[in-house]
């Protein structure tokens, strides 16, 4: 029971020599990626670099406690942190004490939402966000992402959530351009595509081992960060209007609670219920995948939890919103961690490198940050799923293509509400007409078959339909009247039979609509049969009225129904069984 | 193609002598009974009570014209007149031009909806209301609706739009009871209980045809109006403080189209559409339910457009918003109404009345109206469908008590968001989690059936899973979580079978999750294969990447896989297969 809300205690146990000596080495690897990930991820989300260290110590030690995946890394990732600067940016100015407040306040609240959710077990709300509508607004994400860097790479200022207000500031300030920003931009961006496409490639070609290839790809943003460093220090660039980072407090954030502030809470509950579900999204995916190559178990409801923990360790530490991240928990799965103790080994890098390095990264230039940022998530835009959803589904389709219109007009969480309205509704749509099929006897067998399809008998005063779809309320209406309309059609109909083969569950609209089809047929002298019901659903059904009151009569299979009816109207000629064959 | 638009023209074309005779019967009968109802549900709209008569002319003419139920009647009903007061009141103060014109201007955008969503074919969006809510809103809104009718029936003032509010007011205003007013209320109140529950049984009993006591009980809220206002007018009750309906201009209001505003269109935008909805689904089962009795069809889509033309219409003639009426329907019905003409007919009666019986009523006291209406609506409470629901589903009773909860303690807008939301809420979660077995065969047959219920051979290396549901988004994350638990569980399997045969349909999100599953099942060295897809999923998976990807095969049927996959896993002895099977 306790190693269910603790999975620490379940692998904790086995712990062995072997594993610390794998979990230090992945540790050590991904803190080198996820120092400058942090300072970037901190600058996107609008807040001073140092801030995303402080995300990326607290919530690997309590992922490492609650988390069931044993290779998870979380921290702070792309669409998360935009979608902090777009909730946070409208209630106060980047820059001020407010701004930092209200961020860690929605890590917080997120982080409280998730835990609740992983209580109740509402993992299935993250099933509300299709993938289509996922792709869609990653891909949206990171296209504002990556044209929101533009300032960092080239000094002119920006404003704005969306790709419209964007284009727009940058039309107007264009004429702000900082030549050597733009330079140091240009450069490192350049330099970090090359070592991702090209650098593993050709060092593993001139005979390098593809491990070590790896590690020096790997380390191409630190080079980036140490070589512009370098010349912007050496060449006296910041007094030539080059962005830098400046001071950072090489001290950590002593643990407080953030401010019990209902009226804050209130304005950022709808965003902190998004980025819990995003967020979510995110790390289930990724922890699927990773477990699933080693055939280990993860538990939905309890990553809810780690994940929850996670968040709200990052607001008591200073931090603001973390995810499960798709590239350094690769990074970690493929450098060998065994457990999630490489995540609590990462931390104590993190905050060694928050208290000793900081002092050298005074004159790291945000060009370089936003290089990092741009760099990653380019890889994030996807219109491969565009392409494929168009040849398989329009409806899918269409639900991609509104959610990265909207996200790029209106900004991330207009876009994500839209995503998400508009595919439930599509679904909703399909969903209340289900397919369903009259039916008849394939000759000299007990098969029951589509007579559109099939050449099979069919009594005429009996009209058999198996609904391929359990009976709901967004369908019970499609029954009536679609039964209502076949019975008005064809004048000698005397019995309805239902075959229920395919209904999994009748809910009390689609059993109110039985009743009704009941008295309705009753009022016509039509009498109403059931065939092949499930022994669940008969179980229920056995709970209300409907059986008392049906007309006619529950049969065990279609064959019964067929035999039963077939006395009181006797088989056609053969002639008149293909003329309804043909129909 | 005109007709389906007009379906006048489709029952015009026959229309003869006996017809007419019909429905000139029915429409006498329907417009003696429209008169009261039509000043009352003006008055629970918060209307001075010409504005009914207005609702009941042109909406008649217009349903006549493009409606399909042959004996539906339109006009001003209690939970439509309710939705009005409580949107429009938020807007203006009772009495003032602002107040009627935005009840006009409801009817008028809730009629554009319609029609709208009548071309569009959306009538699925009804499907939203499941029965449960609409029987706890409809319940919730005759609770409040006879709360409020306290007023007209003692002269105590009240205010409010829900329960709370109005017992609020009671509860201060108590002290202003005005006893002539409560003496003339509870006898009406009292006689037209009376009237329903008695007087029809009673008048048969002694020896009057069946007919002749069913119209004298018809007759009950005429002479209940009869002899109140003479009442009033020989004693001057008027003077000691009974309430009147006064003067009313004996004009017919002359067409005009309603103000082009569209501040105010936008802040009645959520009301006309909930109003719109929840007059068709109470349109549309009324119509079903008469047209079955006469094996009639009618047209969900072209209802939409009706009930859309015959709101527009009574916005063009100052009219507020109008459904069709249950009551009124069913008088219409065995009145012997033959076409949609007897409702033109009642039109004519209702015009007629306005123009030459209105001077008549101006001592008819307001509590008699309330009468008819709290006798009309008590007839609406509904607790028997409480206690089946709490019998047969407890998720659809979580519904049905939250609707009501919610519409008598913050309104009907609020109470029928929730009951939809909560409902759709339950029901993704619901489908989010489908009903899925792990199969095997049925020694010596070729079915396969849940290891679980039926003792069945399985292969040892073979995982067969058959999910009984389409796979659509709300459970594409619930398959992949299934699969990898198992496959985690059980060491030995080398082969998953997905077994399709009740999945109709595989959305975007489904296809990606299998292609995931596919990957991963690959990762750890496990063949994914598919059984028994249905020729339309087969059709859409073709132009998908799964099948050249798929790790395994794709098999006609279960018995086709399981043959070819124990070649390749040989049947364990009995003994294992046992232990298999009581799992």
């Amino acid at each position: 029971m306790l190693a269910r809300y603790f999975p620490i205690l379940d692998w904790g146990r086995s712990y062995s020599l072997r594993h610390l000596e794998s979990d230090l080495v992945a540790a050590v690897i991904v803190t080198i990626m996820l120092i400058p990930q942090s300072l970037a991820y901190a600058l996107l989300a609008g807040l001073p670099p140092e801030y995303g260290l402080y995300a990326s110590i607290a919530p690997l030690v309590l992922y490492a406690i609650f988390g069931t995946s044993r290779t998870l890394a979380v921290g702070p990732v792309a669409v998360a942190s935009l979608m902090t600067a777009a909730a946070v940016g409208n209630l106060a100015q980047q820059g001020t004490p407010e701004y930092v407040a209200a961020a860690i306040a929605l890590a917080f609240l997120s982080g409280i939402m998730l835990i609740v959710m992983g209580f109740l077990r509402l993992g299935f709300l993250a099933n509300f966000l299709s993938h289509p509508v996922i792709s869609g607004f990653i891909t949206a994400s990171a296209i504002i992402i990556a044209a929101g860097q533009i300032q960092n790479l080239s000094g002119i200022p920006l404003s704005g959530h969306n790709l419209l207000e964007i284009v727009v500031s940058f039309w107007r300030n264009a004429d702000a351009v900082n030549w050597p920003t733009l330079v140091i931009g240009l450069a490192a961006t350049g330099f970090l595509f090359a070592a991702r496409k090209w650098i593993k490639p050709g060092l593993s070609r001139i005979g390098l081992p593809a491990r070590l290839a790896d590690l020096v790809a790997k380390l191409a943003p630190i080079m980036a960060i140490v070589v512009t460093t370098l010349a912007v220090h050496r060449m006296g660039l910041d007094a030539a209007g080059v962005s830098v980072v400046g001071e950072i407090p090489n001290v950590l954030p002593s643990p407080s609670l953030p401010p019990l502030d209902p009226g804050l809470w209130l304005q950022i509950a709808i965003p902190a219920l998004l980025l819990s579900i995003v967020g979510y999204v995110e790390t289930i995916s990724v922890a699927q995948t990773l477990a699933a190559k080693r055939r280990q178990r993860i538990d939905p409801d309890q990553e809810l939890i780690a994940l929850g923990a996670a968040n709200v360790g990052s607001a008591i530490s200073a931090g603001f919103p973390v995810t499960g991240g798709f590239s350094r928990s690769v990074v970690n799965y493929e450098a060998g961690a065994q457990t999630p103790a490489a995540g609590a080994f990462t931390a104590v890098g993190i905050a060694l490198a928050t208290v000793f390095l900081t002092p050298l990264l005074f004159f790291l230039p945000k060009a370089t940050l936003g290089a990092t940022i741009v760099v990653a998530v380019l890889s994030l835009v996807d219109f491969k799923t565009i392409r494929t959803t168009w040849a398989y589904s329009k409806a899918d389709f269409t639900a991609v293509i509104a959610t990265i219109v909207l996200t790029l007009a209106a900004g991330v969480e207009a876009g994500l509400v839209a995503g998400v309205v508009i595919s439930l509704f599509l679904y909703l749509k399909r969903t209340s007409r289900p397919h369903f099929a009259i039916v008849g006897r394939v000759p000299g067998s007990e098969h029951f078959r589509n007579i559109l399809r099939h050449k099979v008998e069919t009594l005429p005063a009996v009209l058999a339909i198996r609904v391929d779809e359990s009976l709901y309320f967004p369908n019970a209406r499609f029954l009536e009247d679609t039964i209502n309309a076949r019975v008005a059609a064809d004048p000698a109909v005397r019995h309805v039979v239902l075959m229920c083969s395919a209904v999994n569950f009748i809910d009390t609209s689609a059993l109110e609509s039985l009743e009704m089809i009941n008295a309705r047929l009753g009022d016509a002298g039509i009498q109403l049969h059931l065939s092949e019901v499930k022994g669940p659903v008969m179980d229920r059904l056995e709970r209300s009225h409907l059986l008392h009151e049906l007309t006619g009569e529950v049969f065990f299979s279609q064959m019964d129904a067929h035999r039963a009816l077939s006395a009181d109207a006797p088989l056609p000629p053969e002639g008149d069984t293909d003329a309804k064959a043909a129909q």
